[in-house]
């Protein structure tokens, strides 16, 4: 067994140095590392210079067992990891026939003849593990030198993200039996710090058991997440006291459990959807698509979501929705009437068991005294049963619209459930 | 004058290397070392070990003119940065009177007696400048050691960004008046790679030119963005460099380049249809209203958007759009027929002047051998002409939305500019 259990990240890129630019990438490699039981002890970011780049490499090697890095895989000339970790490992690079193969299908896939720069993405040192790219061109390279790993992986999260699966195995396969199982709560309609009012006295008390428990309380677009985990070699006594964990956390924060078993809001509506047989149809003001877009995240999404309309202008509240034009005057685009009537509308025109309408003010202009930037009104309706509720979401344009999303998917939910 | 010319950060704190915090103070950082024409070469987020922390400022020193560290002046133990950097640049530590005082002062004011730890936020290294702090009581340090510069700033934001002030005052009045000023030029519809082989046998002779502009190519959701920075004195002299510099790219990349001044697809298709007064209607499937979403992600849409329609069944494509059944039953939903009947049919219905039509299969099911997973049909229409296009785009579900999104939005760009 290697003992591998420490590790750092280095992302690779001078873009990434300039004041617009986060390596993100390090936050899921971190998840991933801890999930194996493996300690980050540092993250670099270094700018497209060879002997940067190799002075980083090699201080890292001298502290840690595992080193990744993220980025500088391109075809071009300030794309520097593959060779600067070939020089600094002494593995000299030979060109991968399958790989060239690869990338030339991709191109000609794409109706192009393959660029001769790209050839530098199929040169591999020497002994390296190749892991495939499916979202990109440049294979990703997994290398174990003198009882320490090197894993390079491209920038992109899109071609990183599914790269580190294969790495994820080829850990699992050597790291000791020691499993980490998790569990999430997700909490909705509570503030991240009222939520840590009440599990903070619960979850402190789990570190010191025999089994003990850690707990991490996040927040994204108004949904609260509290993530369990333990680590262990029987994965049954896991299971059981995480479950337990999760019964006691689910008790104290009710009823403002959305779900303990991982899935979220979206995914919990298109179950319930499913499990129905119903079909659900969306109108949109200012969050113009994204409930939609959100709703047909979840794959097979099209045994449940018929469309919808997306009314950003008054025109098409009155004309798609038939929303009446007196409505509008008398009460405001955004209001309770408004939202209903744009609910039933999409309901009853698209001809669905559910309809749902969205209408608010995202900013940063539009806001009045009495209806503030972030003033969103939504409404749920199966035709028997209406919902409308008026929200005050805090935040920059984005933020308001992402929370409006969440809210509406647990409007819906409660309906359903 | 001093030679400060590179520089470094190091974030210091154990809870960003967790999956959860980012090290963002650095980039605020960033941008006001650029302003001072001051490189940034790297950066490092390390956690609350001494060993380490040590081990990453005696390696930056060696690299860089000025580093600048953040956080790890609290009150605590696991607040090391002090302590470090005494010790690395050999530089004893003795307790400043007038500090002591003024932390003595914040917690009276509170109504409470200063706790015994605190005092070591009064400790001092021999020859520092003190930096005040007026949102907390670590002040922050700024030492001259051997020609170079290290300055050490607390972490919450609130106290790091006010303290950089003097920071900032102390280095002006020490630099030359060196400034950095930047050009973004955005490409769409090429690969990395070719914009690369087109682009670096020009920018490469940039470098060592009299005033050098340096290049960084980077591509995200199809789009292949080239950023050129240039440093120097006269302001004016370093526009007109990067506006001969964007010319010549532009003239060689040309038709792919979308914009030479920052502006994204969606700003650029926005300012071009309020140039014209012109309003837009969208009716989409597979992107099931990113679309939308991302047209009104422009602050002051409302003036251009005008709604649309989110068909992801064929039975709205049919009573929204009204797309012929047949045309459905013989072309099939992802056609280039379906996608101009989409396009057309929200244009009439909402009364716009443009309409765009997306159709295509996202996956991961759904694809067939003649229609593969990723194909997608662009229409857009002003009424008097009609442009459609098949595309294939590679990668996941979430990566063929985002692309078929900047696909169309290249569309319209193209047919209204």
């Amino acid at each position: 067994m290697r003992p591998w259990r420490s590790a750092e990240i280095i992302a690779v890129g001078s873009e990434l140095l300039t004041p617009h630019r986060l390596d993100t990438n390090s936050l899921f490699l971190t998840e991933r590392l801890n999930d194996l039981g493996i300690d980050l002890r540092g993250k670099t970011v270094v700018g497209d210079r060879r002997a940067d780049l190799a002075d980083r490499l090699r201080a890292a090697l001298a502290r840690v067992d595992l080193v990744i890095t993220t980025g500088g895989l391109g075809p071009t000339d300030d794309d520097v990891t593959r060779e600067v970790v070939s020089e600094v490992l002494e593995l000299p690079l030979s060109e991968e026939p399958r790989i060239l193969e690869g990338i030339r299908v991709r191109f000609v896939q794409r109706g192009l003849d393959m660029p001769a720069i790209n050839r530098r993405q199929a040169a591999v040192p020497r002994g390296a593990v190749v892991l495939p790219n499916v979202n990109g061109t440049a294979p990703g390279l997994l290398i174990e030198w003198q009882d320490r790993l090197v894993v390079l992986l491209p920038g992109p999260p899109a071609e990183m993200r599914p790269m580190m699966d294969h790495v994820d195995a080829f850990l699992r396969a050597r790291l000791p039996a020691a499993r980490i199982r998790r569990r999430i709560l997700r909490v909705f309609d509570r503030t991240e710090s009222h939520v840590e009012e009440i599990a903070q006295p619960i979850y402190s008390t789990w570190q010191d058991r025999d089994l003990p428990i850690n707990t991490t309380i996040l927040a994204s677009s108004g949904v609260i997440e509290l993530h369990l985990s333990a680590r262990g070699e029987d994965v049954d006594a896991l299971d059981r006291a995480l479950d337990e964990a999760v019964k006691t956390l689910a008790a104290a924060l009710a009823p403002a459990v959305v779900s303990v078993d991982g899935r979220n809001l979206e995914a919990i509506v298109g179950d319930a959807l499913r499990g129905r047989g119903w079909r659900i149809a969306v109108a949109e003001s200012c969050t113009a698509g994204l409930m939609l877009a959100r709703l047909t995240e979840v794959p097979g999404s099209s045994a449940w979501v018929e469309g919808g309309i997306v009314a950003y202008a008054n025109d098409v509240k009155i004309r798609q929705l038939g929303v009446p034009e007196a409505m509008l005057t008398t009460h405001g685009a955004v209001s309770e009437p408004v939202a209903l009537a744009m609910a039933s509308g999409v309901r009853q025109r698209l001809g669905t068991d559910v309809g749902v309408g969205i209408t608010g003010i995202a900013g940063p202009a539009g806001g009045t005294p009495e209806k503030p930037v972030g003033t969103v009104v939504i409404a749920v309706t199966d035709g028997r049963r209406e919902d409308v509720m008026t929200f005050r979401f805090q935040g920059d344009r984005q933020t308001i619209r992402a929370r409006s999303v969440s809210a509406a998917l647990d409007r819906l939910r409660r309906l359903l459930t």
